[in-house]
C-alpha cells in the first residue's frame, strides 16, 4: 500500500481526478486530497464530480507520502498562483518519488522551475509553456520519464493510470 | 472611432471583459466580440456577465480591426488550444496595431511566439512561462511596450483601460 498525495481545487477536469483515484484506491493505495482549506469541498468543472480536502497544504510534508497526483482542467493554474503548493511540489520532485501530472498539471512542475530536460506530455494549450521551460516535449498518450508520469486529455487516461499504477511498485 | 476586435469565450474574468468594453464604448469605440461561433452566448467564471459572439474566427481578418483585447480567466487557455485564435493574434501582433492583454491574456501571446524581449506584465500564475518566454517581467499595474498593453489583475482596471485608451489615440 502505497500513500499518494492529491493536489486539487475547483475547476479540476472531473475525469482526470475521479479515474485514478478509482484505479488507485481499488489496488489498496491510499489517497490525500490536498488543497487550500481541509473540510473544503472542491468540485470538477464539469459538475460531474467533487471532492473532499483532507488536509490543507500547510498540513503536509512530503514526507508522509510515497506519490503525487495532479490532475488537470483549471486547478493547477490556480493552486500554482500560492507560493506554498509549487514548494511542496518542487520538494516532492527533488524527493525523487513519482509525480503523475496529466492535462494541465504539469503547469505546476514548471512554475517549481524542475521539468528542464525532462520528456514530457501535456495539454495542447501549454504545448508552447513546456517547450520553453527546456521540456522535451512528445505528443503521446503517456510519457514516463525520471520519476514523472505525463499524459494529454481524459483519452489518456487508460495508459496514464496503467504507467502511473506501474511506477507505484517501483 | 477605432474598431476593436475582442477574443472570448467560456471562463473569461467577467470585469475584465466588461468594463474595458464599458470604456470604449463610452468613447464611441465599435467592439466585436469573436469566438467559436457568431450568435452563440459565452459566460464569465463568476457567473455575473455574460457576452455575445459577433463572428467565428473563420469570419475575421487583421484588416478589419484597429485594436485586439484579450480578458482574462481561462478564456485565453481555451482559446489558444485552438490554432485560429493563436493565427490570429499572431497577424495582429505582425501588424503593429495596439493589444490589450490582462491577467491571463498573454497566454495566447506566448502560444502566438510574439513576446520575446518585451516589456510585459500578467496574472502570478503566468509569470514562469512568460519568463521562460523571453519576456522582462514587470510586476507592475501596467506595463506599456511596443504595441503592448499589459496588467495583471482586475484591481489594475483603471490604469489597464487608461494606457489602453491613450494607445487608441495613436
Amino acid at each position: 500500500m502505497k500513500h499518494i498525495a492529491v493536489v486539487v481545487t475547483d475547476y479540476f477536469e472531473d475525469s482526470e481526478y475521479t479515474e485514478p483515484i478509482k484505479a488507485f484506491k481499488e489496488k489498496g493505495h491510499k489517497i490525500t486530497n490536498i488543497g487550500f482549506e481541509a473540510g473544503k469541498t472542491v468540485k470538477g468543472k464539469r459538475g460531474e464530480s467533487q471532492a473532499t480536502i483532507d488536509k490543507s497544504i500547510d498540513e503536509v510534508k512530503v514526507s508522509e507520502f510515497d506519490a503525487l497526483l495532479i490532475p488537470g482542467g483549471f486547478s493547477p493554474d490556480i493552486l500554482r498562483a500560492d507560493d506554498r503548493f509549487v514548494k511542496f511540489v518542487k520538494e516532492f520532485v527533488e524527493s525523487e518519488k513519482p509525480i503523475f501530472a496529466i492535462c494541465h498539471g504539469p503547469q505546476l512542475l514548471i512554475t517549481a522551475n524542475v521539468v528542464k530536460g525532462v520528456r514530457m506530455t501535456g495539454y495542447k494549450s501549454i504545448v508552447q509553456d513546456l517547450n520553453n521551460a527546456g521540456v522535451i516535449f512528445e505528443d503521446k498518450s503517456v510519457v514516463v520519464d525520471k520519476n514523472f508520469v505525463t499524459s494529454r486529455t481524459p483519452d489518456d487516461l487508460p495508459d496514464f493510470i496503467r504507467e502511473s499504477l506501474n511506477k507505484l511498485n517501483y
